[in-house]
């Protein structure tokens, strides 16, 4: 095998392989890119047994052939040779030169026979989107999936699409994150669960333009991604998602509409005087024209207030800090409205046409031991 | 006490305090600032035992008055402020309160009276030195200090000043750095050793600008930096320095002239392949007009060639890596010379008038064994 790309090239090529290169394996294999070389291209393979990528790269083919390398010393070499051409050749030992200018490395490599290759997928009829679009609903919810293993489902996100409408979920028990967008063109119906770390990955290979676009299809096991010169592959998470919509309640007794920035600042000020192990709720009291925000904690304590326009009751509630800020910080609106019903109801902030909705529970707090 | 400041002015004036508080320490108070506000200014001071700041802060002085405040929370607080002005005010029970705009936190503070003052130090004649010039020697010497306690000289840097110039030297039986500049105006001769530790938190407050200047003096025990509105004092560390001029042989076999640029990416690449627990040699083949580079270890080999000039004999010799690119990454000459003896003499990187040298021992290989 031997082929002559530009530095750049390769560099890219390998960055988007890493995403799917095992950290924590017992299996070395696993920890390698595989190179294939054939008349027509030349791949980069890579297989975390959860998410597969294969990506083309630019270059000359001077012989076909196949090998694998392990991703992160062939990443260091690649990124650290000067911006020029760079050669990669096997030979019989199984041993790699790479080679640019006066520059020379040789780093074993091994048989890309032992490397799993990724399963068969027959791709049928392609769910299209933006990268932007995508990048985007996986940034507004992917926050709020759940880290722990204990419960499979909420590491994942629902995919859902009915007719034109795609929607996405994602919940970890305290709080659910809901976007939606509209299709260009109408979609069969789907509804499937994404692993979150995918979702993950991926936003960091997408290029996040507008004009670029993927291509997203459904198996019963898996999703594929196909953009630019890279598809992912990766498992779907088994089991039925939770019953979101009965879950989002449309009454309210308190409405509060308040400058995003002003109100995240304030908390974020706030979240000052609790320490990482502590749970102390930020205190919202949301009276005419003003809502105060309150922290109490062992450092000391916070006291805020923000204008607002309010609708219906006044109202105190509580709130885990972090739980608001997560929300906040991906609306891109400048004025956000919180809908909200009694101190032991959640919170809901959406916008009129429900293109997002967070929810998001109270927490308690007894305001008299709080003197 | 009651001042009113604005945020950028209390952020700096806090920023620059933190380099003397203890991070580390069995003593609350150390962990403080002191706000110390008399009719005429608004001083912080921080003191950590080994370094202590004052500082003056821009402000309104409504009340006079002291206080000691947990730095990091102050910083915290300060830092998340919005920019306007900031009130800063106690209370008879030593709560401190901080007010900007609509917010407020109180927290408590400590009696300044437990703040263990900076000792009182009789300034004489001022060493001045730009700005800059400090902190480019400190930069260009500090990296080759020893970290470890066992030997506390090693941890310092030597402060030479002999007639109009000063001399700056650090070692840490490894390599030496040296570097010397001109003073304006003669001083008295001085010979003391400065904390590593004091050199690098005064080259993280000081601006590097050219035409401000630092005044240094010396007393026996201590070291004053003065500028902009701060002071810095530090104990110095007692004891004789080594004699470095007698390390310093002029005496060379083999000169070498190379682009220092192409030199330091090279090294740089070979590292790729060490580990860091690992300790393996960069191997340097100097021949007529090339230079071979040459790394071996478990993980592969490199070999590179650049173009040099050489004087002298042709030589192979091996090296620390890390202690070569160190002395590379500071040197700010396009061009760099190395003068060396035999395989097992130390190397010098300097220039023709010596304003800098840094001298690095070689280490062993076994030519052979590499094969």
């Amino acid at each position: 095998m031997k082929i002559v790309c530009m530095k750049s090239d390769l560099q890219n090529s390998v960055n988007i392989s890493f995403r799917a290169v095992s950290s924590k394996t017992t299996m070395p294999i696993l920890e390698c890119i595989e190179i294939t070389v054939t008349d027509n291209f030349i791949k980069f393979t890579s297989n975390d047994m959860e998410i597969g990528i294969e990506t083309i790269v630019k270059g000359e083919i001077i012989e076909t052939g196949d090998v694998a390398i392990n991703a992160k010393l062939l990443s260091d070499i690649i990124r650290k040779l000067p911006d020029s051409e760079v050669c990669i050749e096997t030979d019989l030992n199984y041993t790699v030169t790479i080679t640019s200018g006066k520059s020379k490395f040789s780093i074993p490599a091994k048989i890309s026979d032992e490397f799993p290759s990724l399963p068969e997928v027959e791709k049928t009829d392609a769910l299209v989107l933006s990268q932007f679009s995508l990048k985007e609903l996986v940034r507004q919810t992917v926050f709020s999936i759940s880290d722990s293993e204990n419960n499979k489902i909420m590491t994942g996100e629902l995919f859902e699409v009915n007719d034109n409408k795609l929607r996405v979920v994602s919940l970890d028990g305290h709080r659910i994150s809901v976007r939606r967008i509209e299709l260009k063109n109408p979609f069969r119906n789907i509804k499937v669960i994404v692993p979150g770390k995918t979702l993950n990955e991926i936003s960091k290979i997408l290029s996040g333009e507008m004009d670029s676009e993927v291509r997203i299809y459904f198996t019963d096991k898996h999703i594929i991604f196909e953009f630019d010169d890279t598809m992912v592959l990766s498992r779907l998470i088994e089991g039925e998602y939770y019953k979101v919509d009965q879950m989002l309640i449309r009454d309210y007794e308190t409405k509060v509409t308040v400058n995003k920035k002003e109100f995240l600042d304030s908390i974020d000020r706030a979240t000052l005087l609790v320490k990482e192990s502590e749970k102390k709720p930020i205190i919202i009291s949301i009276r005419d024209n003003e809502m105060g925000m309150e922290m109490v904690s062992n450092l000391g304590s916070m006291n805020e207030s923000i204008d607002i326009e309010k609708e219906g009751s006044d109202l105190m509630i509580g709130f885990n800090p972090k739980f608001l800020m997560d929300a906040l910080r991906v609306i891109d609106e400048e004025e956000i409205s919180l809908y909200m019903m009694n101190p032991k109801a959640p919170c809901f902030i959406k916008d009129k046409e429900e293109s997002y909705i967070y929810l998001i529970l109270p927490v308690n707090f007894n305001s008299t031991a709080r003197q």
